[in-house]
């Protein structure tokens, strides 16, 4: 079985077609000729026998779409009338932007708003600081920073490159969450320098979320800034996706009658992810986890924590539940899936295995990594612990974080709508509830307002 | 004469009054013989025979505004129903927040503006950086960094204290110039710490603004992070301020016909903003001016740049126009004015005389710094700056803006209106223009879309 072509390319092309659904069939069959899937299909106008429609096309590469262009435009009843960029568009100028909360409508609101009111409110802060919590936007604001060294699949392409990644968790913190995502890219590979910078500008925000910051320097980055700070730190690469990971595992093994604590798991891949996912599997009670990676760093680190080594064969050959991610396509060959076991080829754009390819090959349950969106919780982290004033996020709350998003998942998928905001909402409340639980909210005084 | 009181607390109160105008006349005098001002006054409900009104008040301190309350609450005809500190409930959770430009509300969207359709964008702009300039909001961020040092009047009150005032920037920018105004608060008073942390975090920004750090170390940053960033990088209480008072002497010089550039000039006080002020006005033309400062270091520094030291006496008498920004209310007595002086008073709330004062004991002119407010200059500044993709904001362009604001005054002022957005823009077209006149553009390749 062929590897099943993973969409790269959006693009939008405006088309005259004709009114009768056979036209919009030849036209979807041509699209799947060419490895093109559909996004959103709209009506632009009506007329008397076509319409004009806009459709987003999913290619594999520039290459195809360019292909599947020439094919409509010999194709007969279709007119190809335009193409756009359209992710290209939408990123214009930017996805997020700094607006007021505010009217600044009069000198009067001025005089509120600026000087002379404000000097009133800054006093009222300097006098006792926890006023900074109701009087400022710092209990909202997360900071989102990168060096750009492990951008989505992308490696080390520099922290500007990286800037649409880091908008994009901005415009989901907002959009999901009603949280202030600060995009910071440090220009510097140097754990030192990314830890002094962010020590030094943390007064500014409520919780620092590290992003695609490559391992290994990821984990002494995280580590020393959560032990330096007394606001949560946390590496999403690590364990956002980790919590997306045990709530489809949770899913799964309620689906398969397996029992996850007891179930012998392998991870192929000890990076930021399987590190991430690795832990927090040992943190809900996972008794046995093998684990491989070719490096000796990640591999060492991985049996300090109390993981077994294993070479990828053997980590296959032990386990009940394989979860890969290594960002190597094609990794795990068919012949190495054992009958009855789970296979989570996570790695995206293309998996270790083709779920398909590793069900035929015997396993129970396969899937690849397109439905484990970080974003599924780092939201709802962030805000519970936001919420909470916690100083940290630790393995109680990411477990809590895991089960509510597996509760919300309906029967006929493991990971709930990531656009359904009363999941992020709920998980948020357990991510409160597990915060308080274990004492790692922050001691106010009692404010007055 | 009495100094006139200035107000420091703005209070919403609501009350019942008669609708007759006498009614109103009377509460009026009460809070004149209060030492209050009114602020807007909006009416919330009619009723037959009375209104109920909302009316914000000014008062110098609490108790002078508790003392009206009690006065209102003795008064025929009028009752106090409530009273709101209305500046602390405008910034209850701040007065900024990160929002989305784009739309997000299917998965479709979420492909084209989060995964996998960001992917494309990073690439891009891996491959040539300059798109960044257009498809991130990096070109239109301003970092507004402080470590709160000296907030406002209000001296160092700490990073957190002055968060209010970032906000307030980050408002401004928004509402003034449409720019991304972002708050960086650093924990630190060495200048390393900032100028490294500045330098780390500078690719997220298209220019830094540097916000009330407190002088001499604000000299020293802003020129060292200057020298090594190549973008803009301004310290608004130095700059910002010397754009404003320099667009009123052009106006003053007008009406009161004298020859600015040949006129001697004093400075009293050589810290951020008389350091400013002073260079800018050498930058303009002004070949003679005197400084005093009860700082060593800061009097050196203006010699250093050309300035003639004086003492504060020396300084009144020889100078045809005094700029005082010392923030000592008071520290110019009525004797030492010339006759046909010109006095600018600039410290706030408290002058340094009262204009009445000095115009009695002979002053042509006077002023206090009331109307003299930076947010006349930064958010043109700043955005003719990031039009012309500066590397710098220099003397031509501040002198451009202040020019240009001196033009936008009507007849009876001499400083337009902030919230006229119009002035903004022209400000930020004329420096745009300055900064292609003196090169100090950055050379681009030519960026194909």
């Amino acid at each position: 079985m062929k590897h099943e072509a993973k969409a790269r390319i959006i693009k939008r092309i405006r088309i005259r077609i004709g009114d009768m659904p056979e036209c919009l069939g030849r036209f979807a069959m041509l699209v799947g000729e060419h490895r093109g899937r559909f996004g959103q299909i709209t009506t632009v106008q009506l007329g008397k026998k076509a319409k004009i429609r806009d459709v987003d096309i999913h290619t594999p590469d520039e290459a195809s779409f360019d292909r599947l262009c020439d094919a409509i435009r010999k194709m007969d009843g279709i007119d190809l009338l335009a193409t756009q960029d359209v992710v290209l568009e939408m990123h214009r100028k930017g996805k997020i932007e700094v607006t007021s909360r505010v009217p600044v409508e009069s000198i009067d609101d001025l005089s509120i708003v600026y000087t002379p009111g404000v000097a009133s409110v800054c006093n009222k802060i300097h006098e006792k600081p926890e006023l900074a919590l109701e009087y400022t936007s710092i209990p909202n604001n997360v900071a989102i920073v990168t060096n750009g060294t492990a951008i989505l699949g992308l490696g080390d392409i520099g922290p500007v490159a990286g800037m649409p990644v880091m908008e994009g968790k901005a415009l989901l913190f907002r959009v999901l969450a009603d949280i202030n995502g600060y995009p910071i890219l440090i220009d510097s590979k140097d754990p030192e320098v990314i830890i002094q910078t962010v020590r030094a500008i943390a007064p500014t925000f409520g919780a620092i979320k590290l992003e695609d910051i490559r391992a290994p320097e990821c984990f002494e980055i995280e580590e020393r800034l959560d032990a330096a700070l007394d606001i949560p730190v946390m590496h999403d690469d690590q364990h956002g996706t980790a919590v997306v990971v045990l709530a489809a595992l949770l899913n799964i093994a309620a689906s398969t009658y397996i029992n996850l604590k007891r179930s012998a798991v392998g991870i192929v891949g000890l990076g930021a992810a399987g590190s991430g996912i690795f832990r927090l599997l040992r943190a809900y009670g996972v008794e046995q986890v093998y684990g491989a990676d070719i490096n000796e760093v990640m591999t060492s680190r991985f049996e300090s924590f109390g993981g077994i080594p294993e070479s990828l064969e053997g980590v296959m050959a032990k386990s009940k539940i394989v979860i890969a991610t290594t960002g190597v396509p094609g990794l795990i060959k068919p012949e190495m899936v054992q009958p009855q076991q789970v296979v989570l080829a996570l790695s995206n754009p293309d998996p270790e295995i083709d779920p398909d390819e590793a069900v035929q090959a015997g396993a129970v349950f396969a899937m690849d990594g397109k439905s484990v969106n970080n974003a599924m919780a780092f939201p709802g982290l962030f805000k519970g612990a936001l919420q909470a004033r916690a100083t940290k996020i630790n393995d109680a709350m990411r477990i809590a974080a895991a089960k509510k998003i597996a509760e919300f998942a309906t029967e006929t998928e493991l990971i709930p709508n990531i656009l359904d905001k009363r999941v992020h909402e709920a998980v948020a409340q357990a991510v409160e509830k597990a915060a308080f639980k274990t004492g790692v909210t922050r001691v106010l005084d009692s404010v007055e307002f």
